[in-house]
């Protein structure tokens, strides 16, 4: 019998990783950092752990976990979600992603992406029964064309999906964008859903448009993230969701019958982290900026041409002068025959900007696993 | 708009908590133990995690682990899943039967569920676009009546949801069952989702049937089970699901963009636990028969009085010499009133048998909170 989601097969990263060990190639492709966890978080968890923290969180997140991304957004974006009726903790950002679809998208309704955005997006609408309908960004800037989103809206349009600081690209949300964003969805019923998992690696001094900043967009919205990002543990798996209060009641709903809740010493240790060092968030981006212009500069002695980063902690490079290849076979080249495992951007699309030819390296890596790479890319 | 899920409040387990909290009562209602979890797994996860396992595991699972619970199967069952193609961890048995019942359910197909069921069960299937076709077990003894199961099969019929031991009666599977199983689904297309998560607790020398100990049926089937139940750490949310290859392809669709990957440092824990210990599984039967035992005959000097218990860590009591209240009235006027917080059978059903007066009591308990409770219990 027909399959419920015949165009889907292993997820781009999972096919890389796995090509990385079997080539000992240095891996650039999934995003993940090659550094510690800051000792706080550890110890907290043990601390958990042995205190005996190993029961059921409660379904929407420990208590003090939700008054602590109350209180850090506050502190962040100058707007404090009620953490009972507006905060839900899920296991990682994509759990929060999948249950928001899950919980607003009804089958026919329209969701409209950006391309290339990440692919989970998709299978998650296929899966709701909802059609997904692609716009491409700016093929060079990945600049939002607001006037081609506004075009794609129908009255079935449901749900609207962004992602800033953006991946693969790294581009962030000015104010513009959200004036054209507040403009479009003014006096509509179609819902956000705003991916911002790299907040707080941004560079500078720009400043993240979280959508938690506006009164008119955050009232219709679903704004997720995940502590693996900012604390270097993306194997850790907590996110959250916050969003107002009738769309958490139905994200709940989801949520409570998915995972029902999350790796309960986790929840404790983030706690702890977020009130006694609020001032990590504010380094985050600064010490990812260091190994952004780091690595660019080295990249320059390759024959692989940086594009700019905004935010987030991937680097796209140009490879036309290396290879004519299509990236998807680029990444598999260089991965198997150069030992640097990279990213190609087709799975990000619906339908690849023909001719393209980028590849997306992630550089949250300590400096000795950058410079090896960078001896191998050198090679090309 | 409509909502996607109409039917749906907040999980039973969540509002008896919580009532529970408020009320100071003794919480025998949603199901954990309040005692430790083994020493050797917290002593493992905390190594993992200072040995730097913090970044995304593999989406199938830890490959130590996946191999583990192949070991596993094949010393408790006589046969070995293929960790590669037929294993895939996830973040609780929840998550899995989420997963499951996501990768194969199509819009308008029909899913037969035996009532009492988890109350997970019908809101996944729900999401998925399928039916719950709802066909109840024998109300006194908790048998299932394979002839009415049969009945209800239809030409739209995609799967099959069995639970052994079951929850909330304890009832299981015997050799008889297995027989009735087989035969109803040779020839069929008709898809099986067991959920085993209480397979090693289990009493009176009675042997767990599970699905995978039987060739006919396992080559049909998801078999979902968790370490929570079994290591006394249900916030701990790793599970995982053994189905055939085909079936496993499909199941990974669906994970992968759901949660990814599940919280890495657990995972390598549990690997070390399961080869390190392997009796751990053979000693809980009689760790919780102990338990079973004494408890039920404190009940028996209580007006409760306690159904039999062939495996799980619940005790039904019918409360009918107490009060003619409703189950969901009982429990919550038990919680409030008399401090002991109980879970009623109603939300595991579509249509509760009218006059039903049946509590189900946690007994995954140190001595003294059952003590305590069996005071309390007195006193009614
Ligand atoms: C969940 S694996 C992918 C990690 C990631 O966010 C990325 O590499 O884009
Ligand atoms: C996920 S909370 C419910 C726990 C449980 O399995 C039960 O109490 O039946």
């Amino acid at each position: 019998p027909e399959t419920k989601l015949p165009k889907v097969g292993t997820t781009i990263f999972t096919v890389m990783s796995q090509l990385a060990v079997e080539h000992q190639a240095v891996n650039l492709g999934q995003g993940f950092p090659d550094f510690a966890v800051p000792p706080r978080l550890v110890e907290a968890l043990d601390k958990a752990m042995r205190d005996g923290l190993n029961q059921y969180a409660p379904a929407h997140g420990l208590p003090a976990l939700r008054m602590a991304i109350a209180d850090k957004t506050a502190r962040c974006y100058g707007h404090r979600p009620d953490p009972d009726a507006e905060i839900t903790v899920t296991s990682g950002a994509s759990e929060a992603i999948f249950d928001a679809i899950h919980a607003v998208v009804r089958p026919g309704d329209e969701v409209v992406v950006l391309d290339p955005c990440y692919d989970c997006y998709e299978p998650a609408i296929d899966l709701a029964g909802g059609v997904a309908v692609h716009v491409p960004l700016d093929p060079a800037t990945f600049a939002i064309d607001w006037d081609a989103v506004a075009a794609a809206f129908t009255p079935r349009t449901r749900l609207l999906m962004v992602n800033t600081p953006h991946n693969p690209s790294g581009a962030m949300f000015d104010a513009t964008d959200i004036e054209r964003l507040t403009a479009l969805l003014e006096g509509t019923g179609v819902l956000l859903l705003s991916d911002e998992v790299y907040e707080h690696i941004v560079f500078d001094g720009a400043r993240h448009e979280s959508i938690l900043r506006h009164a008119a967009l955050r009232e219709r919205a679903f704004v997720v993230s995940s502590f693996g990002k900012t604390y270097h543990c993306t194997g850790w798996k907590v996110g959250y969701c916050v969003a107002p209060p009738a769309l958490t009641a139905e994200f709940r709903k989801v949520h409570q019958y998915n995972t029902f809740c999350t790796f309960t010493p986790a929840q404790a240790a983030f706690a702890e982290m977020i009130q006694a060092e609020p001032g990590h968030y504010e380094t985050l981006g600064a010490f990812y900026e260091v190994k952004r212009d780091r690595f660019r500069e080295q990249l320059l002695t390759t024959k692989l041409k940086p594009l700019p980063v905004p935010g987030g902690y991937f680097q796209l490079v140009d490879y036309s002068a290396v290879s004519d290849l299509d990236d998807a076979a680029f990444c598999r080249w260089l991965t198997e025959e150069k030992g640097v495992a990279a990213i190609p951007l087709s799975p990000f699309y619906a339908v690849p900007p023909p001719g393209q030819r980028l590849a997306r390296l992630c550089f949250a890596k300590n400096a000795a696993t950058l410079d090896e790479a960078i001896t191998r890319l050198q090679r090309l």
